[in-house]
């Protein structure tokens, strides 16, 4: 058997690459996937300001959709809806849910909404399952930052079918993105709405050009990625995690001292 | 259309119903749920030491699974698994969705797990979908109570089949319940593992009978339900929330100064 995996480790990918709108998926009509969401926010990669307490480091539940290009959950350079903000400021998914509902009763571009549990580590893993269709063969997700202003990971319309087939596995580096509604520059900056709102923009070593923000490593090229996202091709009556997953442990290399 | 409802509203609904591990299922073999979890932990209902900071009142992910009666996921009056307490006392998902596929690739007892974002605020709503097979009809989740030692909310093998067809809705109210783990009798508590582990006991307004417990009100016959949960059963082609569901505010009457 041979699995095919991409690596795809190009900073900034789903907005980097063009998302292919046009191209028609001719795969089987559903697949489901195992996503596995992998945090990587460690104090010995990112050692500035790292959050150790009330609350320490970790990552707030994930939510996703799987869809067509007519719907977009975010995008780099363009404004967050009040459902993102909600979720990236807060963690508070119930106004983003009803958003995607929305978007699937009025014009049909949701196949589904999956979520997949908080990590109570900066480091450490979740997953989940999600169903794609030839018809809706995009995958968005966010997952908050926590604590932080209105900082997530994500992914923006990956389209796991290729042709007429789906992807075996990928694997996604994600870097941390700044949803342009709340001007904190680090991870514990108190509450500080931006009034007018930016647009969502990626967060690296170097922008905002500014040392007192927490990403800012003026000697690094790029960031270390703070977290990683693997989808896996289910079999058809495969129950959730894929066999070589089923046994990783949560690699933790933090002391824990969490209060939520 | 009759829609028949079944408000299930006893104290320890769960486990003072005999579970109907005989009652063999001849419904559909597959049924599409909605799952709606409110949470009415508001500072009205709960005055004593209600937590507003560092962190306020709120609820971890929810995370549940479709199962036979061969499987438990926790059960009032026996012993947390490792996978439980990790969720009980710090919201920690991995280890219980391991033992979950665990039994699902051992002994063939689990249909699905699901999740639903966490709440930021004690009153709130967060909501999934869950699917059920004929011979996986049973319902069981945990949602941690954040902030708190190791307590939760949750169901135990309810079943949504009756017989030849499947409920077409069910609510359950729900109360606090410790995981027996560790020992903090407040909900800001430091941890204090509790040794030997003690079984998975209710919460009532006077049990434990100490004056310095979070839930301890003498004055009260039973508590009020501190979180409510609604199952809705989904029409094959439908997406997320039954429409009379998809309007509905989190009913949120509490100001957040969230940190997480």
């Amino acid at each position: 058997k041979v699995i095919w995996t991409l690596l795809v480790t190009i900073l900034g990918y789903a907005s980097s690459l063009p998302v292919s709108d046009d191209s028609i998926c001719t795969a089987e009509e559903l697949a489901k996937y195992s996503i596995i969401f992998t945090g990587k926010w460690s104090q010995t990669a990112f050692p500035k300001q790292y959050p150790l307490y009330r609350p320490p480091a970790q990552w707030s539940s994930l939510l996703g959709v799987t869809h067509s290009s007519d719907y977009s959950m975010w995008k780099k350079n363009e404004y967050a809806s009040n459902g993102v903000r909600d979720f990236a400021e807060k963690g508070e998914a119930w106004l983003l849910m009803k958003e995607i509902e929305e978007a699937g009763e009025k014009i049909q571009s949701v196949h589904g909404i999956f979520s997949a549990p908080a990590i109570s580590s900066g480091t450490g893993q979740t997953s989940t399952e999600l169903e794609v269709h030839s018809r809706h063969p995009l995958v968005s997700f966010v997952v908050r930052i926590v604590p932080s202003p209105d900082w997530f990971v994500g992914i923006d319309s990956l389209n796991l079918c290729e042709g007429d087939h789906w992807m075996e596995e990928v694997s996604v580096d994600l870097f941390p993105y700044d949803a342009g509604t709340d001007s904190g520059f680090t991870f514990s900056s108190p509450n500080f709405a931006t009034i007018p709102q930016d647009t969502v923009t990626e967060i690296t070593c170097s922008s905002p050009s500014h040392p007192a923000n927490s990403f800012y490593y003026p000697k690094l090229k790029i960031l270390p990625p703070i977290a990683q996202v693997t989808m896996v091709k289910l079999k058809k009556t495969q129950l959730g995690l894929p066999a070589p997953y089923l046994n990783l442990q949560a690699k933790s290399n933090e002391v824990i001292d969490t209060v939520s």
